[in-house]
């Protein structure tokens, strides 16, 4: 299984941040045996969003994307994935009600911009955020996944570890069979230097 | 004028490293006022920074690689853009001064991969690596431009500020001019909060 990542934010375009949301991801995938082979990152924009997962699409059966899932107008990452897919957001009454409680919990008032954090694209799998108000989610066609995740690191590593891994852990039994027989096909003297560097 | 990173190495797909040389440079050029939207990461393989090289100078003025310049046979950075421009790669004898003197005074035997980091791009600007063994290079065509940086960060920090700084700077007296009428544009109380967020 071949992975890609792309980042989206204009913070990381102006070096406000270092995608460290990269690292962690890649680190997860490789221990999983699945390639990555590509990082991308883009700014708050439709357009160069949809060039970026159209490009990654074309050459990866799975592209993470971290970051652009605020309550505020330019966060339209799930927006622009769902379109990609041609498919609509409607609203998720789980993620509704985390949210609503979330916001009842910390006193503070939910406005409109928060309720679009619940809008979920139609079909995709919802994954929980316990760290935030921003549900990820994965969307998949024609045997090709985006996975969504939101891009504070603590959020995205949350929802990786607890809600994406399951996810991939039981798509990539293949991915983990090969590796076995690659490792059974090098021998054991090899190993021995794989196994310890 | 629009700039575009390529970063380079696998060990940055496989998340052993953070990305922290794109940090570094996008507030260095976003500081110059000039706009970063993409970057890029691809692994120590010529073909995918060839497809990468080729997509940034379609949409940039400006590319700046980082990493792949060391004395492996993997570090490919320097002969995949020279290539790319049509130009051979030929002794610069002032790097190769530099290098020899270098391994004298840190008392290591220099090798045969070593002195291919002497071999630069037929017509480039060369850059000083003041920091390590790896000098860095400018290659232009058509009014566009490649940067060719360094990978670790204490050798890329010294030489974008020491030699590549000067060259932008040269090169952006055009995009100051262009951010000055903006400011003025904007009107004084804007600028107010533009100075002093």
């Amino acid at each position: 299984m071949r992975a890609e990542l792309i980042a989206v934010g204009t913070e990381l375009l102006l070096g406000r941040i270092a995608n460290t949301d990269a690292q962690y991801l890649s680190r997860q995938l490789s221990a999983l045996g699945i390639d990555v082979y590509h990082h991308i990152t883009v700014g708050d924009n439709p357009a160069r969003l949809r060039e970026a997962l159209a490009e990654a699409l074309s050459r990866s059966d799975l592209v993470i994307t971290s970051g652009g899932l605020g309550p505020t107008m330019d966060d339209l990452t799930k927006e622009t994935v769902a379109e990609y897919f041609g498919v609509p957001l409607e609203l998720h009454q789980e993620s509704m009600d985390r949210l609503q409680d979330y916001f009842r919990r910390t006193n503070r008032p939910m406005t409109d911009n928060n309720k679009k954090q619940a809008l979920m694209p139609v079909g995709c799998v919802v994954l929980r955020n316990e760290r935030g108000t921003a549900p990820g989610c994965i969307l998949e066609r024609e045997g090709k996944a985006v996975m969504i995740l939101p891009g504070p690191p603590r959020e995205l590593i949350h929802m990786f570890e607890h809600a994406a891994l399951p996810w991939l852990q039981a798509r990539s039994t293949d991915v983990m069979a090969s590796r076995w027989l690659k490792v059974v096909a090098v021998g054991e003297s090899r190993v021995g230097i794989c196994l310890n560097p």
